[in-house]
């Protein structure tokens, strides 16, 4: 599946991810009105408008994309029909050949890890029968309780070709609080990274692993260096947009080749009609809004790419 | 929520937990039939098999116990169908006076943690109406984002009077790899004790906070420093049983007094019947197997606090 997101990278030049993190304040009204009309005000009426949104987006996108990167924590909000909207999510992105990454941030130990990775990476056996339960390409992953938490993802990734990325270094103002702090001489998020680089050398892809680290692009210098400590682990770059970070910022988290690194954005992209820069386009057209919000993302990156 | 926590101990005696973290090879035969002949070997086959096991566990305990930890990822790797099962699980128990902590281990930054807060403790708004999606009592938490991933828990449990339980120290072998590195002196795990601590000041119950703490079993030294690093946290303790972890290794997690600590079986109550001690209750009786090995591990941690 790294093969597949690097060649989606390759066709489109567009080193980018769209969140797909749907909330009830940006979703048009008129979606949300013809929703609650047909299931009410209620959980099922959410999540049909947060479908609806969502598709609206992807048909407008998905061809200039690589890859989206719904954040499954907007759905799990909504409960069982929330759900229900993000597997549908990620079903209608496969079909229209974008990468799927599930951002879960889920780990535990053992067997658990394990029913998570099956959860959203791998198959689950009932009787003799088989069944792939919400089936993204990738995962986030956290790395707080070690190798146990991390192995059962891979031991999946490897079986089902897919890939994981761990929490490096995230692009939060207190990811600092333990990431940052200095450990013979180091900060903690580069001996996770030097452990990425480990877990990752025996699945690789063709020429990046299965492995990725997720580094955030509010931090444009760490991610300078953790770009060495782990140069075959894909970077996934959230924290560009609203968060702060910018085109310059991110060169940093590529490498020579131009690959190595996919950039995240959210709300930059899928709220877009509710920026100024946006607005003429309007509520009903917040979908072109988004395609606009791309294209105008990735002329930003390139030209980074092209300046470094 | 913590208050009600505390009543439910003192009234049953017994600082246990019990993980409701089903697989199918723990789901006795006649259950897993029952269900598959009346949806098939389907994911919905599966969930009927896990709530009508889970159903038998807490008619046979709850009188016996505070408290169960249902473990999401078991339900998660059943897809949607699976969640329902987790859901009628939450409910069921909180109809039997248990309380509930979701074990889902769940952190992200700002919004996305706020959703997942909303998710497992909190409400959501749609349109004019208002929803509990999944209605645990307490949700686990991983710490590792730092307070920007802790905070937005902290406000959902202040509104509903719900808690958390941060990972500080976890029970499985390589939980060292990270946690257990030296930071001025100190260990990872006792910087985040420190901050566990913090966090919780300003949510107090009447004796102990709202934000308590993972610390296993496993690690009963470790457990000595973190009771008095956090003296206010309740300390849900894993790794008791099938980890390795004895009653003895216990009185370390406990205030004097006697509360503090609530201590996680799983597999070792709610498949007490496939372990040489509770044979004699064929997989039929599984149920009163659970029952009678919920009696005796509350026996064995009377014990060691009286030994103490």
């Amino acid at each position: 599946m790294i093969n597949k997101m690097i060649e989606n990278i390759k066709k489109t030049n567009a080193p980018i991810v769209v969140g797909l993190d749907p909330t009830m304040k940006f979703i048009p009204e008129h979606i949300k009105q013809a929703a609650f009309a047909e299931y009410g005000e209620t959980l099922k009426g959410a999540a049909e408008a947060i479908w609806q949104y969502n598709k609206g987006i992807i048909d407008a996108t998905y061809d200039l994309i690589p890859a989206v990167k719904p954040q499954v924590a907007m759905y799990e909000q909504f409960g069982i029909e929330g759900l229900i909207a993000f597997k549908k999510t990620v079903d209608y992105c496969k079909e229209k050949g974008l990468v799927v990454i599930g951002d879960v941030k889920r780990g535990d130990i053992g067997s658990t890890s394990e029913s998570y990775a099956i959860a959203h990476l791998g198959k689950i056996k009932v009787g003799s029968q088989t069944y792939a339960p919400f089936d993204e390409d990738f995962a986030t992953v956290n790395p707080y309780l070690g190798s146990d938490g991390i192995k059962p993802f891979i031991n999946v990734c490897k079986e089902e070709k897919k890939g994981i990325f761990v929490l490096v270094k995230t692009s939060n103002p207190s990811s600092g609080e333990f990431q940052d702090r200095i450990i013979d001489g180091r900060p903690l998020y580069e001996w996770v990274g030097e452990k990425v680089a480990e877990w990752g050398a025996d699945c690789m892809g063709d020429s990046y692993s299965y492995v990725g680290a997720v580094v955030g692009a509010t931090y444009p210098e760490m991610g300078k260096v953790l770009r060495k400590v782990m140069p075959k682990a894909y970077i996934l770059v959230p924290g560009y947009g609203a968060q702060g970070g910018k085109g310059a910022d991110l060169v940093h988290f590529f490498n020579e080749d131009g690959l190595g690194a996919i950039v995240n954005s959210s709300r930059g992209i899928i709220a877009a009609y509710q920026q100024a820069q946006y607005a003429q386009f309007g509520a009903e057209n917040y979908a072109d809004a988004s395609r606009q919000a791309v294209i105008d993302m990735r002329e930003d990156i390139a030209q980074a790419l092209a300046n470094r």
